[in-house]
């Protein structure tokens, strides 16, 4: 189902939490385009939890149906509550169901990336 | 008030969202121990909007009874919706009205950081 070298081999999800407010996922859209003009063969997609659209299931066949062998899921959360824990994981199973031609590669949230942490600690120095 | 020579000169204070999951606050008080480690000399607090304590008004209490000229305040936020744009604004006002004394630094979200974003791009794309 993946193999043709016409298909991409791999996708990316960036997997946001969604807000009522339409500038909420600005930046979520800003790392998807710096993605994008890394890497143009590379599709990517933002994807969200609640309040904002498109959903994960509905970005998930999206990318399922353009034929890539892998997604990976980046949890774009600073914090790891149940969200990331629990509502994610029971998406991904969701998804390794309905298309299970593609591997759904979940990483850790953001959040607990060091490098992360420590450029937080230097915005927060005025660094 | 703010300038005898045993008082901090600045505080900061990491807010963010707050969650009803103990684990979510991980990641905000690792940033902090973080600062901590390498500005011992300057006090570092976590806050929280909703859902987890201390709240924003008693942690600046806690700075401005410390005798701390000026205190930044970095918005632990990755979308930039209403809670930054709107509710932590007029938090912020509320302080300069109850502690006159302290300058009150409010930072853009750590999400419009382009350092931030081009991180979060490298993150996706695994590097």
């Amino acid at each position: 189902m993946t193999s043709a070298s016409s298909h991409p081999s791999r996708g990316i999800i960036l997997f946001a939490h969604g807000s009522r407010d339409p500038l909420w996922r600005r930046p979520m859209e800003a790392v998807a385009e710096r993605v994008r003009s890394a890497d143009s063969a590379t599709p990517v997609r933002c994807a969200y939890l609640e309040l904002t659209e498109p959903d994960l299931p509905t970005t998930a066949a999206e990318l399922a149906a353009l034929g890539v062998a892998e997604v990976t899921i980046l949890p774009m959360f600073l914090g790891a509550g149940r969200h990331v824990r629990e509502d994610l994981p029971a998406l991904v199973a969701g998804l390794e169901q309905a298309h299970p031609g593609t591997r759904w590669l979940l990483q850790p949230p953001v959040g607990e990336h060091p490098r992360l942490l420590d450029l937080l600690a230097d915005l927060a120095q005025g660094r």
